[in-house]
């Protein structure tokens, strides 16, 4: 049934609504009677204990979510087998009905494009049955514009080599955390066999704004060291520079390494600082960088084939646009930080 | 941190990523090699499986919910007996610190803008000490759009004997579902002390489409008969309408009763067909009825004193802007519906 629509039906009984609304809280109370005032005080009061309980909820349904971390995680392992190839699926595991209304059209559509494909067919698949199932994460990164985003050319060879990616949560009793585990199959590229970026979380109100308790959130992100083969690190670029001798004035080149746009550099985010003084960008990028935590655990990895297959884009679609609009928007910025130029150990007037 | 403005910083790395996606997955699905594509349907048949653990757990978490709502019970009577003055709150309890920068702030405002208002403080609250907290529900509904949308001014007289409003979650091993309670105080308009409205609830995936299972929807409710004294029912109007007699062609008047709206006719709401065939109107409203629902029991009843003073309204704006948009839309559709002279009974050309 479709909420929105259904909105717009009730929008309609009263459009004007809106004027009803009090012009702000801090007016409302100013109004009313010190008496009542007083009982909206101990309301509010109660209502901070509510947010407490809440907290203790949200612990609650963590640990719910551990439990079934446990229950879904042979499943994930079946699917990691048949995507590395270690394992073949029996015929009647990979039985998938066209029984259904739904089904049978999606099938019929099938049909129609993959008569269309059959020619292209050979290039476009030049060996009929390679290991397991190519490029499984690969795909999935370059489908997701939140992952694509990231991803630079460099990286896709890299991530070929991604086995699976899992969520672990954090211990009972330990603090509220999840681990996402990128398991990497021996490459020329780095030794490390996991690549891990852990995210913290706090389920508790803010003491200074108890009301905006809204469940648990991610409050800090930690990753890990590629142990990179000698010139292979993606994550950084060797630049050449002119440097002008401050005395004598002689012009010599220098040559640098410098930050380098990659996926991987996933696993060396910002810090976020103790006291909360960040500088824009690094608060954008942490942001983003929890946004992005946050999918892998919510989305990627209990669904990962319904995004190889792209059935689970259309859901996410009209998010992945906003964000894009807002990319475009940002472009200049990042171009001013790769900006050269600006390097401060190079001084013109000397 | 600005998530948003996260999403934006991403999103710039490669403003290009949605070319990467595949046109559509059963595009997909048709280059694959036949191994491959088997391999594909294996993994979806492992993801069907993980939807059916994901209805566990939100059962689960139905639950803890209802677990925790016992322990919410004794806070929120407390609210109850504070809201219709039962209960006197010690100073204690009503201590509102502003020892907290951000309270401080507001505590200014509040200062400066009561000031402002002491001029009009005798009419506007012409009694000192009135009895508990006046109007406390009616003022929510005023404020919440989506509740002021259906509140007529003929409810709101009767919403002023609203005392509580109550979510019970049905008892273990019972099909999933949630009551609303609105409880009364003794009133000129109905016999009942409480109106109940039931949604009930499912928690497994639709076997046609297992994919797109995201938890528990409500799936239908159901109202309660109010026992209105005579003449007091606001949710019928009667209407006078000439009748021509079809032989002898004279004309009388017929008073006849006619829906009327009203904040009360959410306790008789469209019946959702179980063979899902209804039309539009019916299922707009239905879902209205629906969102409204969850928005009870997620958002008022957990919260109430926030939307009584308005902090809980600035989370909620932009979804009721949305709302209202299409509100707009809707409008004549509706005006359709109020027009006498489409009924049925009386034919002119006779």
């Amino acid at each position: 049934m479709d909420a929105n629509k259904g909105k717009g039906d009730q929008g309609m009984q009263n459009p004007s609504g809106q004027m009803d609304r009090p012009v702000s809280f801090h007016f409302l109370e100013s109004m009313l009677p010190k008496a009542v005032k007083r009982r909206v005080h101990a309301l509010k009061r109660l209502q901070v204990q509510c947010a407490n309980i809440e907290a203790k909820f949200y612990e609650e349904v963590h640990d719910l979510e551990r439990k079934y971390s446990a229950l879904y995680q042979p499943l994930f392992d079946k699917r990691r087998d048949i995507v590395t190839g270690t394992v073949e699926p029996t015929d009647e595991e990979c039985e998938w009905h066209s029984d259904r209304e739904e089904e049978e059209e999606l099938a019929e559509e099938v049909k129609e494009k993959a008569a269309i494909e059959d020619a292209k067919k050979e290039e476009a698949t030049p060996e009929e049955d390679p290991k397991g199932i190519p490029e499984f994460w690969l795909t999935i990164f370059k489908s997701v514009d939140m992952l694509s985003d990231m991803l630079q050319e460099h990286d896709e060879p890299i991530l070929k080599h991604l086995k699976d990616i899992q969520v672990k949560f954090s211990e009972p009793g330990q603090p509220m955390s999840f681990t996402l585990e990128f398991h990497f199959e021996p490459n020329g590229y780095f030794n490390n066999a996991v690549l891990t970026k852990v995210y913290k979380m706090k389920s508790e109100p803010d003491a200074s704004d108890p009301f905006s308790f809204e469940g648990p959130e991610i409050i800090d992100c930690e990753g890990c060291q590629i142990d990179w083969h000698k010139g292979k690190d993606v994550t950084v670029k060797t630049i050449k520079k002119k440097q002008k001798h401050k005395g004598r004035g002689t012009v010599r080149t220098v040559t640098k390494q410098v930050p380098n746009d990659s996926f991987f550099n996933f696993f060396n985010p910002v810090k976020a600082s103790p006291d909360g003084e960040m500088d824009e960008d690094s608060e954008f990028t942490l942001a983003t960088d929890f946004e992005i935590g946050h999918f892998f655990r919510e989305r990627i990895v209990p669904r990962a084939v319904l995004y190889f297959t792209g059935e689970a884009l259309e859901d996410d679609e009209s998010f992945e646009e906003e964000e894009l609009e807002e990319g475009d928007e940002e472009e200049q910025d990042e171009e001013g930080d790769e900006d050269e130029d600006d390097d401060g150990d190079f001084d013109p007037k000397a």
